[in-house]
């Protein structure tokens, strides 16, 4: 008999469901909204409702499943199975597992986003030969997980692998965080790049990212990497910036935790052109050289698929 | 029958052999010259003397010994039981663990020094309630030990745990290793502080320490400490920039790995009163508020036994 594993990626917009079995094929999907305006037992309700579905379309009776794994926004309490207030979920203390226990009567696994998302690229994507393997997602925001001897490293109150909130240039702008300076998601984050050439277009530094004309707010990502990636000096120089930083952040990790394997996914790898070289010399300026030799550093593999691949293989995960 | 432990706490130009019980308790002692120059063979001659001596001392036979276990320099292949080539110790690949095994018939268990000594308090000092632990040690380098899950955090190949050269202040100063500029070691050792004093001396930027009138080569840390705490603002200022940067180091080590303890041990710490408050400041400014909270920095217990502590540790780890 299959056994088939249920995931969840849960946002603050929304719901992305699907059933895997246990080599992380995705069978069937499902998504609807949120709505955490609504209340926690209205999410709940989503939640359960997207599987039913995703049950229907992969034509699976509920018995069919063996467990059903959570990647959520932190902080968690991951054994008391609880969400803790965040920026996108306003809760104070969600206890999401027992109320999707009591519904589907199915042993139910929160874990991370972030940390999901190590764990799939290291099961199913990119790092299924590593035993010691961090994953980093460079997106709006710098996210990851830490995989040591082939399991997530949680730290004492389900905490570690915060890796963009890591210090790379103190007295730096700063992120989200008030208070960080100079942390990697405030050097390196797609934020940080719009940022910079927001900055730069409202200084006259640049001749306009090559005919850019609209008003700073209105400038993207996607249009400071074209104009660097077509000569544009200022556009350049950020993604050097960011990644020369980015750079400083790996070594840490390097010296630090001596990986096989760094993992990169995220938006902002769609711009891996004009940061990648940067990052890699950053890195290898930075950290121990004969550590750094033990490490490679290497693309994601599971692409817009992370979120969801990474909730199953922790339903998997539960052995 | 009572079981007992070897340790040694191996150096450049000293061994320091110790016989623990499995409390650690260390029930005899003794100590050689490395002559790291006489080459392989005299060393482990040296270690298997200090052995033999510290049984006779304790008056215990040599049936009465389950296991030996040495902290060493790295760079080391654990499982392989090799030291490779380091500063303190000239070798290329020298195979300590099977020639002591052969000498000794004796299980014989390898470390890094910093590790053994973060084991050691881990398991017999200031982290006896900790299961997710960091150990760092200050003196003329900085070194350290990640205990994750009650064990040293090894990495793919017996490197991690660097937290010396953890990227603090990107374009400081250097540290031994030539490219590293702005590591934690390079901005908070005992050699960091005597460098910048040494550095206010020859620019005049101080009453010289309070009368120091020597030559700034002959500048010692403790002078350096004791013109501080009488009120010298040059020394104060190197102590208050050393502290800033070990919280920086601090917080990112609580981001990453979210410890319930941070253990500082080493020579530096003598100067505790000079640094330890605006360290915690730092650490409390750039890490994160939820998961600073869930981690204690508090001293060493060990003191000068930690080496030797921490190889028995090792030994007795061998469970």
């Amino acid at each position: 008999m299959a056994e088939f594993y249920a995931g969840v990626d849960l946002g603050g917009t929304k719901i992305l469901t699907g059933i895997g079995d246990a080599d992380g094929r995705i069978i069937a999907r499902s998504r609807a909204r949120t709505e955490v305006e609504k209340g926690e037992k209205r999410i709940v309700k989503n939640i359960v409702r997207t599987i039913h579905r995703a049950l229907e379309k992969a034509e699976l009776d509920r018995d069919k499943l063996s467990c059903l794994g959570i990647g959520s926004p932190g902080p968690l309490n991951i054994s008391a199975g609880i969400v803790y207030e965040t920026s996108n979920l306003p809760f104070k203390r969600f206890p999401i597992v027992e109320m999707l226990e009591d519904e589907l009567e199915l042993p139910v696994l929160l874990e991370n986003d972030a940390n999901a998302a190590a764990l799939g690229e290291k099961m199913f994507g990119a790092g299924q030969k590593a035993e010691e393997m961090i994953y980093i997602t460079i997106s709006t925001g710098i996210g990851g997980g830490i995989i040591s001897q082939g399991r997530i490293l949680h730290g004492c109150c389900d905490g570690a692998g915060e890796i963009g909130h890591m210090i790379v240039n103190p007295g730096g702008p700063t992120c989200g965080f008030k208070q960080h300076q100079g942390c990697l998601e405030a050097m390196s984050s797609g934020t940080a790049i719009i940022r910079e050439a927001r900055k730069k277009l409202v200084q006259q530094e640049t001749d306009a990212f090559l005919g850019f004309n609209g008003s700073p707010g209105e400038l993207t990502g996607f249009q400071v990497a074209q104009a660097a990636r077509q000569g544009d000096e200022a556009a350049r120089e950020i993604y050097e910036e960011m990644g020369f930083y980015l750079g400083i952040g790996v070594a840490n990790l390097i010296d630090l935790l001596n990986p096989e394997l760094i993992v990169f996914g995220g938006g902002v790898m769609k711009a891996r052109d004009l940061f990648w070289e940067i990052m890699q010399h950053s890195a290898a300026d930075h950290a121990i050289p004969a550590v750094k030799q033990d490490c490679q550093l290497i693309e994601a593999e599971l692409g817009e698929d992370v979120g969801l691949a990474g909730a199953i293989a922790v339903a998997i995960s539960r052995g």
